[in-house]
């Protein structure tokens, strides 16, 4: 059975790109992207929606008095449009515990750190300052916390002498597109068990 | 010039070992284990230093009224083994100020993580059920701060979905041997530089 999956994005969508692309590739067969939404309506992940012919909503919070009444008719809204699994690619909202709440397990998210080191919005920046040597990047499913659910994919990857925040998170963004469909497959396929904190990926 | 280093052990010494294999196998030749010092009197460590015919020294903490006078004493001692390099290797004291400042820039230690995620005690358990996908080791200066310091070295480890606390601590430990060596290397050869928080390493 097609999964159908909403890409949540704030901006250029280079994620939804990469989810896109693997669709069109064959490599993740068991899923459509039925659905992108962003809160910025010139996102350029909208534009490329557009371009592929996916449904588009822009949701301006402007016109919500409350940010869970913000989610409560996003909600209703990936509801009606029957979607299995909502897929966060630069959202640049916490979801409220409604969101999470409806969504219960059917939310991903991805992160330009190694978990939970580096919580937040500036994930690379935090770990070069910090100085680590190792950095890399995290899919996990989204709870109520700031980078908090349980993880189902990370990746190293190797802090240079001479990295900046833009080569450093420019690596991390390969490895990015690279997991993230492979955990939306995961997922599709029914593959992903969680147990308190810890996420299984059953063997096929 | 020979560097004279300390190793700082309560266990069993199994990075000490790894030092000593390093120097012996001609891996690391720019360092001597001058002193093997525990705050445990039966600490494995010291009869592996003992066996090498190394100058041992057990510090019993009831002997001393506070943490500071022990370390006063400590460090005094270090200074009269005209000690240049200080290593911890399963020390289960946290040190004062007054030892940081003595030993600024001069004091190693080793942590199974990635650090800054994991510190304390329990690095490798507390990992494994928060249910990260990677983890690793650290070698990083010592600070003031609990598992604070610059890092110097870190490799990543994937978690296997199997992995008991033990069956991780084995690898991590493996990790761990290999890489205090080339730290300590790295320190006595003079390529460490430290910037802020980030500590580069000097090419050849």
């Amino acid at each position: 059975m097609l999964k159908r999956i909403a890409v949540l994005a704030s901006g250029r969508g280079s994620n939804l790109q990469a989810i896109i692309d693997a669709i069109e590739s064959g490599t993740m067969q068991n899923v459509a992207v039925a659905l992108v939404v962003s809160d910025r309506k010139n996102a350029y992940a909208l534009e490329r929606a557009r371009q592929k012919n996916i449904l588009t909503a822009y949701f301006n919070s402007r016109l919500f008095i409350s940010r869970e009444e913000y989610d409560r008719e996003l909600v209703a809204y990936l509801e009606e449009q029957q979607i299995d699994l909502v897929v966060l690619a630069g959202f640049m909202r916490l979801l409220t515990p409604y969101f999470v709440l409806a969504f219960q397990g059917r939310i991903l998210n991805i992160h330009p750190s190694l978990l939970p080191a580096f919580p937040g919005m500036n994930g690379v920046a935090d770990a070069l300052a910090w100085g680590v040597k190792v950095t890399g990047c995290t899919v996990h499913f989204v709870d109520e916390g700031l980078d908090t659910g349980p993880i189902i994919l990370q990746e190293a990857l190797p802090v240079a002498r001479d990295d900046t925040v833009e080569t450093l998170h420019q690596r991390i963004h390969a490895l990015e597109h690279r997991l993230y469909p492979l955990a939306i497959s995961l997922w599709a396929e029914g593959r992903l068990k969680i147990e308190g904190r810890r996420c299984l990926i059953d063997e096929e």
